[in-house]
């Protein structure tokens, strides 16, 4: 998309855009919701687990006493599939800046048993309501102006397949952790992005969710092939992001075993941290 | 403890050391284990998080098929007591190389109402069953040889009031991070230490679980004082340690919004990075 053709859409705003349309749940009952998984925020065939992770915190945000998710981990148990699917949430502690509980997201096989996809257990509180002190050491990441990184729509598709998720993402890749693309991973395991919603809404505390899990794995850049999918991945929401576009940094340090962390930062316009992630995830070793 | 002490006591062994006797639990149904905190492992008067966090692992490596800890998030609602308490395990899903579950820890109030104290969601796999190959490009936190680090038994105490696990751990503080005790913080989110079990057993994967939550808080060379109670805590374990004593290194970068995140690296003997844990935890800004 030129710069001339953003400036020229209607910008989508929070809460009327397809990213808070397909997060939407219909509540069925005290603690159960009902959602038709998008297929617009897959890649190749696996459906995002950052638009999942989503999906579970705008149920728990219902569930809970508290709107924000301040600290909340997602254990991946099996694929999920475009389609419907079932939320579940329960309420572990309600407390006066802090509640917990837990979500499952639940979809039916073929016989129509019950499969649990991914389990959530997360703390929310009020991220409105935390005192305007900060101390941080840590340093936005270095990456070039946005117009000197790359997206999709900037060259051949770096990624065999399609991924629809890549239509509604504004992924502006940072060229010193794109050579994976060109067939020149660079070794390091970094991988550095602006990222924005392409119908322009601004973020959100739910849609930094998506954001920790967006760009291309940092196993590209190390010289791994192939899906790197994750375990484990729990993100700190930190503060409400300011709008405009995010800068995302991922490092992983750690590869061994077969597996491997991914550490993401979240920065707002603002020059703010707003969120911080980990994951784990298994690689393929060549 | 002087290096001839050392040498002279008698070594406890994995199965036969205070851990492992403190963090033991009586099966009483399936899924349901009891168990008398210690006192021992208490920090001026509150429970360590890491001692809990090994006694939830426990119950769980007996609830799974697996036995391990690969990711282990828990969640801290209420402060435990020493005392009897309950843990209640539940099998989220048992697969072949990792199993995922749910431990709940709970004590009783004066009125007898049970007061849940930790949630845990944790995957388990088998770290023996792991490929060996190792692409980590982190490196052994920058820390002195041990006899040029400093102990509680090397000083007047660091923290007031009296700390049953003192007694309990082999804690030798890098100098570079001991400015807190001196009155004089660096001001940088860093703490490092030489980690080990007093009774020189050696660690494992729940120890681990321990020696992430272990060390002074990384606030007190920020400059602030009082306690800094965890909110979620998330261990990766990623390999089975050698044996000998361990390096652990927590660095904050993020302090704002009256929280901050503490992230620790466990190293082993042999060089190896052994676990990652990241926690968010409450800071009270002076």
């Amino acid at each position: 998309m030129s710069e001339a053709a953003t400036a020229a859409a209607p910008r989508a705003t929070i809460g009327d855009s397809e990213f808070d349309r397909d997060t939407a749940l219909t509540r069925r009952a005290p603690g159960v919701y009902d959602i038709d998984l998008s297929a617009g925020w897959t890649i190749i065939n696996a459906v995002n687990g950052g638009y999942l992770l989503a999906v579970l915190g705008r149920a728990l945000a219902d569930a809970l006493p508290h709107q924000d998710p301040f600290t909340i981990s997602a254990h991946y148990l099996t694929a999920s599939q475009p389609g419907p699917a079932v939320v579940r949430t329960d309420v572990v502690r309600t407390g006066r800046t802090l509640s917990t509980g837990t979500a499952s997201l639940l979809q039916y096989d073929e016989q129509g048993n019950e499969v649990e996809r991914i389990r959530v257990l997360a703390s929310y509180g009020d991220l409105g309501a935390l005192p305007d002190d900060v101390r941080t050491t840590a340093t936005p990441p270095a990456i070039p102006p946005m117009e000197q990184c790359f997206g999709p729509e900037d060259g051949p598709a770096p990624v065999d397949g399609s991924s629809a998720i890549a239509d509604r993402l504004m992924l502006k890749l940072d060229p010193a952790t794109l050579g994976w693309a060109l067939g020149q991973p660079s070794g390091k395991g970094e991988m550095r992005a602006w990222f924005g919603l392409k119908d322009g809404r601004d973020p959100d505390p739910l849609s930094l969710l998506l954001a920790v899990d967006a760009l291309p794995p940092t196993a590209f850049e190390i010289g791994l092939r192939g899906w790197v999918p994750t375990v484990e991945l729990t993100v700190h929401v930190r503060s409400r992001p300011a709008p405009g576009p995010l800068r995302v940094s991922i490092t992983t340090r750690n590869l061994a075993g077969g597996f491997l962390e991914e550490d993401a930062e979240v920065w707002d316009s603002a020059g703010r941290l707003v969120a911080q992630s980990r994951q784990l995830a298994r690689a393929r070793l060549a």
